[in-house]
């Protein structure tokens, strides 16, 4: 087992260590970037499609949309009218890594990008433990989920900087108790700038629109 | 990355010869063995829940609960009448193994236990890459998720032998469709034998109870 654990720490830090390329070469460009995590089906990419509807006219935006199989959270990102869009399939891994992140980053112009998205895999464990060069994770985290999420999957929120509670439109036809959610993951992680959406209905889009803005403004400094 | 790849290999086929172990052991007591695995919050302790409260004075059975933190799943199926359940903790790991689970039966009574469901950690990913010397893989998935997810996480239902399509209430306050979730099912896995239910309004349920008193009917011819 000794053996085993030791090969993981020396793929781990030949990550950090992309990562950190990752993140100079981001940094030169001033580029926002940020990388969204959550449960299959939390919304990330409605979340992105809205998004990018909204800003891709004021905002350069860039995304890398990761998924085990199919490119199809790719192409609903093209649709919403993504010029910068790059799928990465993982085959079956079941988080992006930096390897991945270096090969697609090689391959687009990021030289006018504002804000690069970086879609993870939907898992709520593996993707915690993998930098990708960001300069944060945002956990999302939807009202048909547990409340008691961020207790079960302390590491994803307690690295985030951000949680976005999506599926607000749906409060109340389960037991999830929103002020419990923001309890629970403000134990984990008191830091945490918290976000309540509904990307069906629009509501609480504004204010996070008003961060990312604020994001790209604090670059130009 | 061949040495990872072998070292990989080992731990895989340790665990294999561990499952083969637990199989034999169940198979001997006639016990049948589920091993329930989804996204985090599609609804596998509800299911249990409610599954436990209906048939716990009917039939007996044992439930072995699969965290990444917290014990707050086992905690809710020992309320709901749960006599023979046992958490299990994975500090971390995205999945549970036939290890994990090798241990925990040494401690349990299963000698007179009819069914045995294992909760596997909310993950569609890792979990499916593992054997737990299980009888079958439920794969549940509720309409608050893409309907495209069989064809985004495909070796899960691939592996598994029914899907429970979950929260069916909220059907129509999404863009879930459930006869495509199905088709996209049945195109990765043309037996899989598939559930439309409800935990919270109880829809659908008494067809899964029929289902499980018909493979503990099968085991006893």
């Amino acid at each position: 087992m000794t053996k085993i654990i030791n090969i993981k720490e020396r793929v781990l830090s030949e990550n950090d260590r992309l990562a950190a390329e990752i993140r100079k070469k981001l940094a030169a460009r001033r580029i926002v970037s940020l990388n969204l995590v959550s449960s299959p089906g939390s919304g990330k990419t409605s979340l992105l499609e809205r998004t990018l509807e909204t800003l891709k006219d004021r905002m350069s935006l860039a995304l890398i949309a990761g998924d085990v199989q199919t490119e199809n959270d790719a192409n609903r990102l093209i649709k919403a009218g993504g010029k910068a869009v790059r799928p990465i399939v993982t085959g079956g891994a079941c988080h992006l890594d930096a390897r991945m992140i270096t090969r697609v980053l090689d391959e687009m112009d990021i030289d006018r990008i504002e804000i690069l998205f970086i879609e993870n895999v939907g898992n709520l464990v593996c993707p915690s433990g993998y930098d990708l060069g960001e300069d944060m994770k945002v956990a999302l985290i939807s009202t048909t989920e547990g409340d008691d999420k961020p207790l079960k999957y302390p590491a994803m929120f307690r690295r985030a900087s951000a949680m976005v509670i999506n599926k607000i439109d749906l409060l109340g036809l389960s037991d999830f108790d929103i002020e419990r959610v923001k309890k629970n993951a403000l134990q984990i992680n008191g830091n945490l700038r918290i976000f309540e959406t509904s990307c069906r209905t629009g509501a609480g889009l504004e204010s996070w629109y008003e961060w990312l803005k604020k994001l790209v403004a604090g670059k130009k400094l």
